[in-house]
């Protein structure tokens, strides 16, 4: 059987009821690829505001994370998928007994929900990985004086570079997460970098090329990132090769992001995996022949992957609220969207903290020089 | 002033409310490009399960021809456009006076709903069209039987081929619409192409390459385009100037597509104009650095034109209702999104009645063969 169900994919495509957990920017992209499809979809958030709640005339208020929210929301729903891993297992495990698809799989969410057993999984298929021990809280953390500099993280609801710091001195471990952690040695990096994989029920894979990223000193969040990345083919097949893997292992049905270190003796270490769409995969809507997020679709709706070729270089750029940004918008606006292959998103988000991701800009062109000297631009226009 | 108000693009984008006359696909599309710009639309159509009904949680469903409901629609947004040429022209000029935006203006959709006044507006501007002449109803038509065979368009509401026929014999006319339309004589028609021109308030215009395409001959429906179009560039750059020519004119804001005849000696003829998004212009999502769904949120926002360069070669096809769909329908799907390339564009819509679009491919590729055999592929598979 290739598809969901006879029944469901003769009555075709629009009557097929879709639930997304989580109404974020990647819900939002989700959906700009569900229109492809004729997709009818309905998406939760506890934010009554979030992006989401504009493109479905199916959102519902609520938390991802309540059981009896997820079980509410899911059950007439046909299949199920998340744009953000802290949603309610349990709820999950009892909507698939009631036969709503969930894809990824609960068993999928559950391991790499947790950073420490995400950790363990990786392990045990012999998957390199930084080495990390479990804290429980900040008071743990003293036996470990010896060993700074360390990288803290907090076992669950990290995102975007929130729930993870570098420990240097007595006084980092004061002002330390007070949670359970996954304390890891510092690894001697030399770039980052990230593999989008597919996968879907009849174990058909699908990698996009890596993505190179840079991140800013302070935040760990990204700075921007290159595609296709400027490194030797051996890293780069070996970096494609272990995301295959891990999806294999994983047993994944939809995406899966893998974020990678490559050490300075060319050693590649998995970082963190990310079952759903994925920053690192924001350039494939406009440099790829299938977007990451058409691709999540097709995954979990059974249908076959599509091609992942790159056909632009292409360069992806946070935009990060902060005071200067709203300054003159009118006139930061209007130069950013004349830059020939500027692609704005924006994500429309209520209630801005400095820092938070607003959107992104992704900058195609014919030559990864070229596109380096658009962002330059656009980072001169934002700051 | 570059934006439509300081004040409103303060507040920034998602602040903004757009309105979409009709909600059919052209309006799904104009969605999947509202959302990378954070926008909330309202969609207004007379159908309750047009597949915008799906994307907004603003749908309304009311008859975009009707002054009452068009005015209610509109009197609380900043910025009005169309997905359709029927729409009631006298709330639209009455909302203006309220304050509400309106593009294309008022003046511009009221020139192009009716075939007739579009014609004279050409030939007062010297634009070449094919001459015609009006007729009030069937038992006009008698009086040019000498001069059959004649090409019969309905003043208004045509649309897809609907509203067009080849009168060749007596029979025909008695077979003929009963409703005013234009007669024409018959052009020695070579290729048709088109081209879409955006214009935004400022005066910037941003035209794309021309598109060729090939109709199906017993039902005047587009059966598939390419672009580029392989003609010469002479004749490519006078389609382009006499789009650009128009946009002017007419006084554009928005998009607007040009549909053209190349006549055997090598003349342009215009044949018809459509303010508003178009099936020509379906491959700029996938093959242009800017789609004309985005292009036209750029053009009635005030923002600058985007780069229009076809990035890839493209071929789009329409897929129409019929029968033979509804055999195998998985294995049809399957097999067509197998094909590395092919964009699917289902629209999700009810009530199907053969011939009726229901969706379209946009099959990209490294050649324009490589397109044009994968397309060959498509047809075999749906038909």
């Amino acid at each position: 059987m290739v598809f969901i169900s006879l029944r469901q994919l003769t009555i075709m495509l629009e009557n097929l009821k879709i639930g997304i957990l989580g109404g974020g920017q990647l819900g939002a992209m989700i959906m700009r690829h569900a229109i492809d499809f004729g997709l009818s979809v309905s998406i939760m958030d506890n934010d009554a505001h979030a992006p989401c709640s504009r493109y479905t005339s199916s959102f519902f208020c609520g938390d991802p994370a309540s059981f009896e929210a997820v079980l509410e929301f899911g059950k007439d729903l046909d299949v199920i998928t998340i744009e953000k891993e802290a949603v309610n297992i349990n709820a999950l495990r009892q909507l698939e007994k009631q036969g709503v698809r969930i894809f990824p799989t609960p068993d999928t969410i559950e391991i790499i929900q947790d950073k420490f057993t995400q950790k363990q999984f990786l392990l045990s298929h012999n998957i390199p990985v930084a080495p990390g021990e479990v804290i429980q809280g900040k008071n743990d953390l003293y036996q470990y004086e010896s060993k700074l500099p360390l990288c803290l993280k907090k076992r669950r609801d990290g995102y975007d570079g929130y729930g993870v710091m570098v420990l240097k001195t007595r006084e980092d471990i004061a002002a330390a997460f007070d949670a359970p952690c996954v304390v890891e040695e510092l690894v001697d990096i030399k770039h980052e970098i990230s593999v989008i994989v597919a996968r879907n029920e009849h174990g058909a894979v699908a990698c996009y090329d890596p993505v190179m990223m840079v991140f800013s000193e302070e935040k760990f969040i990204l700075d921007y990132q290159i595609a296709p990345a400027q490194l030797d083919e051996e890293i780069l097949k070996e970096a494609t090769n272990l995301a295959k893997g891990i999806a294999d292992a994983i047993q994944l049905v939809g995406i899966l992001a893998v974020e990678m270190f490559v050490t300075k003796d060319h050693k590649i270490l998995v970082n963190e995996l990310a079952p759903r769409p994925h920053n690192s995969g924001h350039h494939t809507i406009e440099a790829s022949t299938t977007s990451q997020y058409e691709q999540l679709l097709r995954a979990v709706l059974g249908l076959p992957l599509g091609a992942t070729a790159l056909h632009l270089p292409s360069l992806m750029m946070n935009v990060l609220e902060n005071a200067s940004l709203n300054t003159d918008r009118q006139g930061k606006l209007q130069r950013l969207l004349d830059i020939p292959g500027a692609h704005l998103h924006w994500y429309g988000k209520e209630g801005k903290r400095p820092g938070r991701k607003v959107g992104h800009v992704t900058i195609t062109g014919n030559t990864i020089e070229n596109v380096i000297a658009k962002a330059e631009s656009i980072r001169k226009i934002l700051n």
